[in-house]
């Protein structure tokens, strides 16, 4: 008994009898005494269609209009299911972004949250209703509709449980939790049952699909308990929740991969003070997130300066180079797009030493060169060839994680 | 030079090709000095695409619901749309019912509007921008999305005509204008050049689709100039407008018809006061429309009461009669979906008599059994068996409309 947000993405509601299945899934908890608030996005493959529908009428559509435009995928969703539910003896209704009160700022198809007025909301479930919200989208103070970051249903779900203060906010999936590494890859990977908000914000930053980085970053700020499930089955999946100290036992929770990398390499940086701030503003200003960044030592007061982007980032970045490149004295731009990263991830690197170390090892006895790497007090990331990923993956994963 | 509001149907912005169409032709407009306002519905088929997925849900889904379905349609239509002009040097907006400022009252699917909050289209008109409003739609006061009666885009550009004060309200359609008759039936129907708002109203009541009879009512109301023409061509097409001095000379306007007509009878009613209210009272409150009325001379203190209702409220207004009529003491129900409405309208019969007759005169000669007959001032309709249908509007052409 308590009041529950639950998420269900894409392939959960692909089609009306999957439609269905969720609805009597929200009707079970509602009937077991729970308040009831799910987010759903747009049935699979509705967004990429959309996209691409639109890139047939122009080659750069506006971003408002596109959000605009994308918005509609979760309004389809939210209309299905509450009729779904409205067949039983419960009474749902459906709200879009902007109705449920959920405030962003106003960049456009990457917008972040700023608020979410949940008064309307708590009303509809004292009136007894199960409320259905539209995730990956709001609005700004002038009420244009926005979209968050691909997968921001997530974070619809999480800053509703922060705003209602929810007991749980449960992330529906088709895998059965958050797993020590990709099953693809490594069959013996296993479920985690628990992990920290630390660990799963580097777990998703780096590649683990299950989660969208974001919703991590939020559920951890405002503590909001997640349970991530597969809407497949009844399982317990994976509790995403505050370090505990049981949590240091483990070295390595997880090994994450992310092939949608790009390496950028910038040559003849001039080495003086607020050079690499003018550099990395530029890009921040377009909303490209820069992620390793290794500056080489100066010569001649030039250095180099090489750092990741995702690839679908690296046509701007190139551009945004194009531009500012010449009044910083930038003399040549280099970029490759067949990179991989691969990461460890674990609280209990804070007390553990030579994990590094050894993750080198293990890719040295493999044959695989290191381009880049970096570290935080819980992960360690190196930048390999694409092609090397997989096997990277699983002789970390043999290392680190006991079978 | 001035304020145009265009209206652009289903079938032209129903790809990717038509709508760059309506973008050249509205971008065409604001280069020859013109602010443009351009209302659109839902790509043609789409909104039949989604409430047949709403009725594989369920078969009742909630008013409500369906809207917010539905609502995606014109916003899906909007947004292309302005991508498509945004890829040309000018700069479009589009704006859902709701951001537009169209209020409605609350009856979902049959929502009428109540006010129209124009200032924001007026300022983003005054920056320049060509401003693109979903049709068929609008918000309630505690900003539930509504739609209107189908075909209520027509209605959503007339009530943004008059609150603009555009100076035309353009409506595009797929036929050149209003003719004398639906040309599918009679080769030699004509284009009507001007037609008076009170004509046009008749007709569009009583079948010619072109336009939508809330639309012409509001039209007429607060004097909009009206202009109906095809998106296919650049044709002078239809105008309404006022009654004029010049209209008298014309008895005849047009011919009518309608199909989707059912016929319902009621039987032993009390021939007491207050019956007939409370008959009618309770379809009002269903929001079903219904058109001609007979009642026989009463026997025993009982009469027998027929009309006609749309085919589409027919299951409804039965259901309403198993409630209400052992209340009232209705001895019998019965209903027939095979008639048709046939109509002549036209402002000069004002001042001229003998029109009825002349209609009678001709359906007898082709041998067509007339089993209503309802009259105005500027019409008479007749209800004759379906199949009767085509042979009356050509026979009643032949007579009225000057070849």
């Amino acid at each position: 008994m308590g009041l529950i947000v639950q998420k269900y993405g894409g392939t959960s509601v692909a089609d009306v009898d999957r439609v269905k299945v969720v609805a009597q899934r929200v009707i079970k908890n509602k009937e077991a005494g729970n308040d009831m608030v799910v987010v759903v996005s747009a049935p699979a493959g509705m967004t990429d269609e959309l996209i691409e529908l639109a890139h047939e009428i122009t080659d750069e559509p506006p971003a408002r209009e596109m959000d605009m435009l994308l918005a509609t995928g979760e309004q389809h969703s939210i209309a299905l299911l509450a009729m779904a539910i409205c067949n039983s003896k419960h009474c749902a209704i459906s709200l879009t972004g902007y109705q449920a009160g959920i405030r962003t700022d106003n960049v456009h198809s990457k917008a972040r949250i700023t608020e979410v007025q949940a008064e309307r909301i708590t009303k509809m479930l004292d009136e007894g209703n199960i409320v259905i919200v539209a995730g990956f989208q709001g609005s700004t103070d002038d009420d244009a509709i926005t979209t968050l970051s691909r997968g921001g249903s997530d974070t619809s779900a999480v800053a509703l449980a922060s705003a209602l203060e929810a007991d749980v906010c449960e992330i529906y999936t088709d895998v059965d939790g958050v797993y020590t590494a990709d099953p693809r890859i490594v069959p013996e990977a296993k479920k985690i049952d628990t992990i920290s908000y630390e660990e799963m914000l580097e777990m998703a930053s780096l590649g683990a699909k299950v989660l969208h980085s974001r919703a991590v970053e939020f559920a951890g700020k405002y503590n909001v308990p997640l349970h991530v499930r597969s809407s497949f089955n009844e399982n317990q999946g994976t509790i995403v929740t505050k370090e505990g100290e049981a949590m240091e036992g483990v070295v390595v929770r997880g090994v994450t991969h992310d092939k949608n990398q790009a390496k950028m390499s910038i040559f003849g940086v001039p080495d003086r003070p607020g050079i690499a701030y003018s550099i990395f503003k530029a890009l921040a200003s377009a909303e490209i997130n820069v992620d390793m960044i290794v500056q080489t030592v100066s010569k001649n007061e030039k250095a180099d300066i090489s750092f990741t982007v995702s690839k679908s980032d690296l046509r701007d970045a190139l551009e945004i180079f194009k531009k500012v490149g010449e009044n910083i004295g930038i003399t040549d731009i280099a970029y490759d797009e067949d990179v991989a990263k691969v990461s460890v991830v674990g609280i209990g690197m804070k007390s553990h030493s030579g994990v590094a170390a050894e993750m080198f090892e293990v890719l040295a006895e493999e044959d695989i060169n290191i381009q880049m790497i970096s570290t935080s007090e819980i992960k360690i990331s190196c930048v390999v060839k694409t092609e090397d990923t997989e096997k990277a993956v699983k002789a970390i994963h043999r290392k680190f994680i006991p079978s």
